[in-house]
C-alpha cells in the first residue's frame, strides 16, 4: 500500500491571484486513451460512431486514435480504417497520437492536421515505454515535431508521470518543467501535464502549474490530464482551473485505466467535469444529455457500466 | 435528467485570502449516515466492531447511531444495544442523532455526551422528513437542544438540502444561513452544511461558506457534508478547506446513499478525503491502511465492493 506516497505533499503554493477561465476546452481522450487499454478489440465501425457521437455532443477536440505499432496497442491497430471512415465535423479537431517518423508519415497520408507526442517526465518510464532514456526521448521526438510543424500541423506534447511514477515515486516539479520547455522549444504548441497513475493532490498540482508559469510558459499553453485512481481527478482539475488553465483532458464515461496502476479506475470522466464547469459558470459547449447517452451506449458495447458518477446518476433518473 | 440544474451556478465568490487549515477533524458518519439506508439489517455486533475499528484507525469523531423511531429507520433500531456494547476509546467522540425529546431521554440514559439534530434548509424537505414546516422545525428542536446543552452535551446541527432540493431546485444561500443562525442561537456548537443530493459545485460551496462568515458565524463552527452523487464531493471539500473549514464529514469506504436521489452513490469516502489531506500536508490523524482494511471488511459484510476509489486502488495493490 506504499503507492500513496508517490505524490508530493504540498500545501497551496502561493497567494497569487486566481483567475478561473471563462471557457474551457475539453480535450476528449476517450477514443484513444480510454479505449487503448481495452483487451477486447472494439470494431472500427463502433469507434467511428463513437467519434461521430462525441463531436455531435459538442466536444471541440476528440483525440481519435494512435499510429503506435499495432503489436504494442492492438486495440488501435485499425487507426487507418478509423480515420478513413471518419466524417469530420466542422470546427472539431481530431488529433492523433504519433510516436515516430513512420507514424507521422501515416498521419500525413490520412489527412491528419493535429498530432500529439507522448513524452514522459521520468527516466524509468521513458525506459519502459519508449525503450530509451529521458534525454533520448527528445532525440526521437525532435525531427517528428519539427517536420509536423513544417507541414502546418499543430502538435501537442504529453508529459506523462508528471506527478508520481510507480518506480521513482514523487517527481520533482523542476524536472517536469524542464521536459515541458524542451517540448515547447521543438515546436509543441501545448503541453498536457499528466498524472498517469492518479497520485496527485491539489497543492502539488497548483505548485507544478505555477512553476511552469514562473518559468515563462504561458498558462494558455498548459493542459491537464488527471486520472481518478485515488478519486482526486476533479479536485485536481479545480486547482488547475484556479491557476487559469483552460484546456482539460477527460474521457467520456471515465473510460480507460492506467496499465501501470493495479486499479481499474481510469481517466477523469468528461461528464463529471462538465457538471463542475456548468456549476462554476464556465463555458464548455457540451450537451451533457447527449454525452451521457453516448457513454451509456459505449458501456453497452464494452459490457460494463460507466464509472462516471454523473453517468450513473443521470442514466438512473 | 433535469436534476443537474439544482445547484446554483456560481463562480468563485471573492478574492478573499485563503487559509487552508493546518489540521482537519474528520467526522466519520459511516455507522449512522452510511448504514441507515442499507436494506439488510446489519447485526449490532458487526456495527459495534465497525465502531471499534474506526476509532482504532484514528478517527476522532464517529457518529454512532440514531434514536429516530425504529419504524422510520429499521437499520438503526438497535441504537441502545449498540451503545451498550460500545467500548469508548479515549479521546474519541461518539455523537448520536436525536430527533426529539424522547430521543434525548434515551441518549441521556445511554450515557451519550454528543448529539446531533437533523434540520433542513427547505420547506419541502422538512415537510417530507419531519412532517412540519421550515419554521416549525425550530419549535421541535429548540427544547431538545436547550435541554441537551443544560445537561452538558455538545450539539451539532445538520442543515440538509443546503445546496439543492429535489422538489425546490437550487436553495438560496441566505435561506441556509438563516437556518444555521437559528440553530446556533438555540445552542448548537457546530453546523454541518449538507449537500444531501450531491448537486453542489465548488463556487456554490465557497459562496455559501463566505456568506456564513460574513454573517458573523466563525468558520470554526462550520462543517461540510458532501455526497458524491455527481462526483463533486472532493472538489467541493477542497473549496471548503480553502475558506478555512476544518471539520469534514465523510463515510468509511463511501458507505451510504441518499434515498431521495435515484442514484446509489453516497457520501464522500473517508479514504479519498484522507488521501487529499495527506497530499495537502493537513493533519488528520487517520491510519489509512487500517481504515482501508476496515472498509474492506465492512464491504464483505454488505456483500458489495466499496465505491471509494482509494479503497479499490489500495486493496488491489
Amino acid at each position: 500500500m506504499g503507492t500513496r506516497e508517490l505524490g508530493l505533499p504540498m500545501r497551496v503554493a502561493s497567494s497569487e491571484p486566481e483567475v478561473l477561465p471563462d471557457a474551457v476546452t475539453i480535450w476528449e481522450v476517450g477514443p484513444r486513451d480510454g479505449l487503448q487499454n481495452e483487451k477486447e478489440v472494439v470494431p472500427a465501425g463502433v469507434k467511428i460512431e463513437f467519434l461521430h457521437r462525441l463531436a455531435a455532443a459538442g466536444l471541440p477536440v476528440v483525440e481519435t486514435t494512435s499510429f503506435v505499432r499495432p503489436e504494442w496497442v492492438p486495440q488501435l491497430a485499425d487507426a487507418g480504417e478509423v480515420l478513413d471512415g471518419l466524417r469530420k465535423a466542422d470546427g472539431v479537431r481530431y488529433p492523433v497520437l504519433v510516436p515516430n517518423a513512420r507514424g507521422l508519415d501515416r498521419a500525413l497520408d490520412s489527412g491528419v492536421t493535429d498530432i500529439a507526442v507522448f513524452a514522459a517526465a521520468t527516466e524509468s518510464f521513458t525506459r519502459r515505454n519508449l525503450n530509451r532514456g529521458l534525454d533520448e526521448q527528445f532525440v526521437m521526438f525532435d525531427p517528428v515535431v519539427r517536420r509536423a510543424v513544417t507541414e502546418g500541423m499543430r502538435v501537442r506534447g504529453y508529459i506523462s508521470m508528471a506527478f508520481g511514477d510507480p518506480w521513482e515515486g514523487a517527481v520533482g516539479v523542476d524536472q517536469v518543467v524542464s521536459v515541458g520547455r524542451r517540448l515547447l522549444e521543438m515546436g509543441c504548441d501545448q503541453l498536457s501535464i499528466g498524472d498517469t497513475i492518479g497520485v496527485a493532490t491539489p497543492g502539488h498540482v497548483e505548485t507544478l502549474l505555477r512553476t511552469f508559469v514562473a518559468a515563462g510558459v504561458p498558462v494558455e499553453r498548459l493542459a491537464v490530464h488527471f486520472h481518478d485512481t485515488y478519486g482526486q481527478a476533479l479536485a485536481n482539475t479545480y486547482a488547475a482551473l484556479r491557476v487559469g488553465v483552460s484546456t482539460v483532458d477527460a474521457s467520456a464515461g471515465g473510460l480507460g485505466g492506467c496499465p501501470y496502476a493495479k486499479s481499474a479506475t481510469g481517466n477523469l470522466a468528461t461528464e463529471d467535469l462538465v457538471w463542475m464547469l456548468e456549476g462554476l459558470g464556465i463555458e464548455h459547449g457540451v450537451d451533457l444529455d447527449a454525452l451521457v447517452e453516448t457513454s451509456t451506449w459505449m458501456a453497452g458495447h464494452l459490457g460494463r457500466p460507466s464509472p462516471s458518477r454523473v453517468v450513473k446518476a443521470l442514466s438512473a433518473s
